[in-house]
């Protein structure tokens, strides 16, 4: 009956809903004397928000609504610096019009969790997903902006990006490109492609998933809490956190089921007396504790549920029955989620990293 | 400095080394009153075992060492019932024999956690792998078994099984022939190419791996604790902190990336008044909260990593250094580990469910 | 490092500085359907807050400090029920004005948390006491209102209130008194005698402490996890987390010590078939778990440690070694906080019963 | 459901009933690399168990109930030193003859938590008090005595004793006399006349309790953890997770409710630049983290509940009603518990402080 804490000592424990009045966060056991400005965690929201345009250009996979999603720091921090009491954030939300929501209130949308939430709860703030909107996500790349920093100032970075949309795979890895296009992919001439294709299933009424990819870079050996806790599973539960993620792989990942131990075993050799890995199939993790390698996985985005054509569905009535319904959706929406989940893969990779520093480093 | 705990409410914390004296478990938060017999434990444990002949025939994919694995209760339960009191199991070891282990105390093997170990704890006991060996997951399967009798009495199944190894595909999900063959394959058939493939492989010193898939049957809506403990993400994470595992997919998983939002959604209808949905892509969760289908997701499996080819890897020597090895391994080994996996895939399921069955229903 | 988290079930986890931009809290694992309305929760904070006259007549004990207190209710409550999602309440601070703290951030305050907070983090918001604040306790009442609600709706009641100050105890429990009276004592000839000595103490320079007794109604049998999570266990934590408290006895407490069993022990009969408690020397709670008695303890709270005589402490020096200070404080403060403590502790308690309650009854 | 384990970092979960198969505990979360003993485990289990005779004299507050309590290391040390694994520790039980145990299984004993069990989980291991027994408090010792060797080489000394029994209190605290006598006094004289006075009682077929204080010397400043989990508030909810254990006060603790803040607080001064206190009122804690002062708190011990006078309480019909009955026991008993609880109080001091150490040293 309460999910909404990430983290076992980098603790982080969200609030908020789509329509209500704002979304944050309380990071309870970031370490005192981390030095933060809150220009760094206004940017990671401002690369989140629907609508932003990256580089001047419109965004074909998003959304055009606006919403500013100003930051405020509300404790934990004086004087720029962390206290090593908790921090809590603030963003308010400002365009929620709760004009007309019509029989959203009873009618289900298929692929969204309006009915499990019905069935868990009995009751849910309806107006634009409530707390199942992915506008939650915002109070996570918050508190991952934190995370980061902290990261940052260790020597790691972390960047997501989309490898994969509307069935286009980017055919390099040039991470100069990612901000340069509207997909966030590291390849310019494909993500014209994917958005070519995106314009096509949105005229369709349609919408597509993808595939985003995550290196992790610098990060030492020896993070990782065996057995349950293991990195890898740590960062598995953190991506599949994320709404529309319904799948997750570190290194080889599924190709591994196919390979041969004399292929997928990473062989090591010394090089100056130190240990090094010849390749990494592993991902970077052994055992569930990260081996000094790049760590790198993928998740799975899946279509956004939120469609222009019509769909059957079921309505509640006032006697608790079920009848079955036709619905339409109007508005404006994302057709591709992946750009916009690539600052929230990052933050979630950012929440499991800083907690497991913290947790290994006695 | 503590990730041997597994669970918020059914938490199952465990122990044990592969030669040292024992593992075992402590459950606690097993509800009082629940019947149970050793028995039960134990038939989980065997299935588990290495060496386990599967209806009769030599289960080719699995070594040959044999292990008792006799189960003892040494707490919670009074009279073949729960107490509500901490449920302790323990299993002993007798088949370590800590004959010679030659270098491998300092030699780090390839696609094995002993490097990580060494880098996290600086110490490692590193007879057979210690913690970080398969073995560890025969406390897992006790747990399990005491998590799935459970289930078992609201009504809920789980079954696992293989539907790929060494890159042949089960044709089929006939649940009556998993047990009828080596592979724990719903398709007795495949299981021969699969066998047949795996002893070719083995001629060739070499190992592979598979994907296994679990099917939850009975479960009803509402379990799950969002936003971060869904349903879904803490199964992704207790399929990630089994050691071979290299990837989690739900429902369409990564193929979801290339289907639209048309094809994906499941729509719903009302039966009798009731609500019932027309297909499971989703593979029974929304929003990190069970629907009411079936669940269904898969698990990637990397190649046994003890192969008995010549591999290059480090020593670390007595100035802590490293120097170059070539490592060569003999005895008995697993070829491929999904039918060893299966009961242990069922078994971590078990305890995510009891886990939220307990943690949702007040 | 992440101490500010409180429960297992129902967790609140609060934030907050004396002088920094408010403080607040998240509630996760408050059911769905509650109803609560804002005011209840603005009520227990204006009980709380400096200044408050009690039945009209200035209360002696306190500072005569003005705050409003105005909580604001971000998420988790739609059209005046809970929905199961988590409740963030938020209580700006208006009356803070950073005019001048002299030379309080390099000088540690006797009986404050000044040097501790140096000792520990490095850095602290010396402003007012920071985070050290008894301001912080804020939070704690607005949390513990919701929990007062919730457990007011299955029947439990608890009553707080001040059976010692100044070293003058009351001579009679009529709760009628209690909001008569200056003190919040059950008494208010003894309030009238424990005020005219405090006026003494305060124009000595000084203060003092005194003795807060809690009563709780209508619990039912069963509440309480051993055997680490006892209930008294929880209660004693949840007391002495309050800053001012130094000791905590529950039932006969200390005078136990020097009982007999024959006398301590409490005898049953049976009533209508159902089991009745003969006394109540235990204090409603054995092994760990209500017995359907009155709970009933103490807490001892110290003297305010601000006083207006002359101290002699340490100032941190820039190159991080100290000297003597001579430490003079001026201007309005406590003289003694048992009024002020009596929300405090009713809250505490209204988090530890409302987290067993869901603990316990699934 | 589940409040069996104590810590965050250093985490002990314990099992075990009386007259079961045995008690131990898991520890997870001790750092790799510590040396440590069988025998150092083992003799805190012998200061522990019944009957112990102290300097060759028979203890008249103890029974002279024999039990061998021998613990077995079942993993996470190798080659005598803390790998960072779980460490299991087991203890058999070998005295309980599961003889006789009449109408207990339906008679609540007055005083024990015969009916608090009944009431919450329905059923019980009713022989010799199943988990609600003193005996497991061995889990405990054992696992504070690693706690303990782990504070030790860091400096940190723990040392309980009886201050006070049968009405009678120590008049001075010299430990070499705390295991010169029966009482684990910190005074020969006084526990002469404690067990004097405690034979009386025997005779007359009660019992009694008493007072333990104890002292940590050589704790640094900067351990606990606010505002919660404050260092005082773990150490309560330590000693009132004790069964027989009725309250707690630190430093000046009741006695500072009748204080002055002029008296009560701790004024400090320079010596050789470094801050020292002039007095320890506050007990070691200020603010809920150490100051570098000895740590010093008492808990009130209530009367042994088994006593040979007849008693009136209930018996738990078929049915589910309640009729009355009276009670009388024989056998050897505890008179009083002091001495027996010392090494407990210990041992759950050394918890809390491992687990606050290893919790803020970043």
């Amino acid at each position: 009956m309460a999910g909404n804490t990430f983290g076992q000592t980098f603790k982080v424990t969200t609030f908020g809903e789509s329509h209500g009045e704002g979304l944050g966060c309380i990071i309870d056991g970031c370490p005192a004397g981390l030095q933060i400005e809150r220009q760094i965690i206004q940017n990671a929201l401002d690369r989140r928000k629907p609508g932003a345009s990256i580089n001047g250009k419109l965004n074909a996979a998003v959304t055009a609504r606006k919403e500013p999603d100003e930051v405020e720091i509300l404790s934990g921090i004086f004087e720029g610096k962390t206290t090593g009491t908790p921090i809590s954030l603030l963003i308010r939300n400002t365009s929620q019009h709760s004009s007309d929501y019509g029989n959203l209130s009873t009618t289900f949308r298929p692929g969204h969790a309006d009915f499990t939430y019905d069935a868990k709860y009995g009751i849910r703030d309806y107006r634009g997903g409530g707390r199942s909107s992915g506008r939650e996500t915002a109070a996570r790349v918050a508190a991952g902006a934190v995370a980061a920093e902290f990261l940052r100032q260790k020597g790691i970075s972390i960047t997501a990006y989309t490898i994969r949309a509307a069935g286009i795979d980017a055919q390099k890895r040039n991470f100069n490109e990612i901000e340069q296009n509207a997909l966030r992919a590291p390849d310019n001439e494909a993500a014209e492609k994917m958005q070519a294709r995106i314009e096509e299933i949105r005229a369709n009424g349609d919408s597509t998933g993808g595939i985003v990819e995550c290196l992790v870079k610098g990060c030492p050996a020896g993070l990782g809490e065996p057995v349950f806790d293991k990195l890898d599973a740590e960062l598995a539960k953190a991506m599949l956190s994320i709404g529309a993620v319904k799948g997750f792989e570190i290194g080889d990942g599924f190709a591994a089921a196919d390979s041969f131990g004399s292929t997928n075993n990473d062989c090591m050799h010394s090089q100056d007396g130190k240990p090094v890995f010849d390749t990494n199939h592993a991902g970077g993790i052994l055992g569930g504790i990260s081996n000094g390698n790049d760590i790198i996985f993928r998740v799975a985005i899946k279509p956004v549920p939120i469609i222009f054509k019509p769909q059957e569905t079921v309505t509640k009535k006032a006697d608790g029955t079920f009848e079955n319904t036709t619905l339409e959706i109007k508005g404006l929406h994302d057709i591709c989620l992946c750009p916009r989940i690539v600052p929230v893969v990052e933050a979630m990779t950012a929440l499991v990293l800083a907690d497991a520093w913290l947790e290994g480093r006695f």
